[in-house]
């Protein structure tokens, strides 16, 4: 099959109809932000809005493909569609997160109501986000729900990755690091639910202790909104034990979402995110195309140190 | 003391007379970017560009402070002047990094040789990158050298602040997760010294083994370029182990910037970055300050599904 431009409308139309080889190619021209990409979303997008898209992220060797895989054992027996999307660092070495995606795909490979999709990102630039946010759209559109975005890191990139998913869970290992390194890796405001994997490790149950305190800390400085209790779960994939009722925990805030009026909100939020990404990747695209001896005259200056880097990019914005 | 625009001139002469109080106002201003900040780093900039910058990356609880210690006590002794800049997700709940920070400063609080900053990462915005470098261009001019960038996290995060040094340490931390998930944390390429912390445990062996191999994979597929062959150094805060094998290594790599033509190369990249980031948020600021009505308006077509993102975002830029 080719990508013949006259038969796009019908690829998109064969997504929405269920194929999924069709999507897996949809797939393929959204994340390269093709023109026939940009076509299918036209399609797919009116068909969203359904799905329950779930933000997972943690450190490398965490526990979340187990927690993931977990999860679809879950959904699935629940009768639903499940699609994964996980974000992995670029890595031109190592082929970013395809040996892990491999080794998971073969338990769901003849499994049509599960797809896992991995995305690497790009090594500047920002994309990342834009497209992950549009894939996402084409596996709701294609009947899947939930769609979870798993994710690799802490820091900056967890922080964007939280306002593209409606429900946030936030892993912490125990017995990785001491009490303040946990405190500097930060970001547990951006979990909806703070997951404690490995909880058959000694230290699990004082982690677990150790973030209900500062959950509550939280709570009386006023930094939780709208009513939500952040739950604090301890999972083991060796017993088993807590994955119920971490899907519980789950399904409860996307039932406070849609009560409390702060789901729309949320969305809302996400679409702003992603108009501003891509603005900003339009823009860079701008600048990276018309300026490029303009760009390098300026950079030979503050190369010199006859100017800094402030005022070029002043003097570029002059000009924009 | 007040922050008097006429003062302006003295700060930042005062900084480069080696006054550390007044360095220390700089760099607020520098990090807030205000306009007083932006005319002390023209005053300062001129007298930069002889600091060894230095990034070292790596999970939380991975033994970066522990190293960046050793380090300092090193460098010291050479009589040198360090800088150290903390990277750290912004945690509105815990206040960030400052209490790491301030069990680190007590060490070096009476030595004007050592300066330690601590830098929270802004929620949304990227303004991280562009602070960054210009904090290091005010230690750079203050005569401080090297200049460490340290920062928490693996993947986009440590990535872009891999674009800021000019030699790049990324700490792999034995024991904390099974092969196929340290392969997927990827991101080795970036480093140019790959470091094996906490070499004591019995893991760490393997692990320094298994990076070896790799490397020795990605030299294969030419992913080393211009000779620098990336060393594996194991480490141990236990037992002392590595830290001088691992300073050396380290001047290794500035010497061969310096000799191979690839450290004008980064400079060059690293400048780049820097206007890249500033002029990205110039046009964010753009955007936020004179759409927002059309923003909203737009917003509004995607929260119900009449428009994709892809087509708000062309929107607003056929207009800018």
């Amino acid at each position: 099959m080719k990508d013949d431009p006259d038969r796009k409308p019908s690829l998109a139309e064969a997504t929405l109809a269920g194929d999924r080889r069709a999507l897996a190619r949809v797939l393929t021209h959204i994340e390269n932000d093709t023109d026939l990409g940009r076509r299918a979303l036209d399609t797919l997008f009116p068909h969203t809005g359904n799905a329950h898209i779930i933000g997972i992220t943690g450190p490398p060797g965490g526990g979340k493909s187990t927690l993931v895989n977990e999860f679809i054992r879950t959904w699935r027996k629940q009768g639903r569609q499940v699609a994964v999307i996980a974000v992995d660092p670029s890595s031109p070495l190592t082929g970013g997160a395809t040996l892990g995606d491999r080794i998971r795909m073969q338990e769901w490979f003849a499994d049509d109501g599960v797809f896992v999709r991995s995305m690497a990102s790009r090594r500047f630039g920002g994309g990342l986000a834009q497209n992950t946010l549009a894939v996402a759209h084409a596996f709701d559109a294609a009947g899947f729900d939930p769609i979870v975005i798993e994710t690799v890191g802490t820091g900056q990139d967890e922080v964007s990755i939280a306002a593209l998913a409606m429900t946030t869970l936030l892993i912490q290992v125990p017995g990785t690091g001491d009490g303040v390194q946990s405190l500097k890796a930060g970001s547990l405001e951006i979990g909806d639910v703070l997951v404690v994997t490995k909880g058959d490790r000694p230290e699990a149950a004082e982690l677990a202790r150790d973030l209900r305190n500062i959950r509550m800390i939280g709570l009386a400085a006023g930094s939780e909104v709208g009513g939500w209790e952040v739950p604090v779960v301890r999972t083991s994939a060796i017993t088993g034990d807590g994955i119920d009722n971490l899907t519980t925990a789950i399904a409860s805030h996307r039932q406070w979402l849609q009560t409390s009026g702060d789901g729309a909100q949320r969305v809302r939020a996400m679409i702003a995110a992603e108009i501003s990404v891509r603005v900003q990747q339009g823009l860079l695209g701008r600048l990276s195309e018309q300026n490029h001896d303009h760009l390098e005259a300026l950079i030979d200056r503050v190369v010199s140190r006859n100017l800094t880097a402030a005022r070029a990019a002043d003097e570029l914005l002059s000009g924009m």
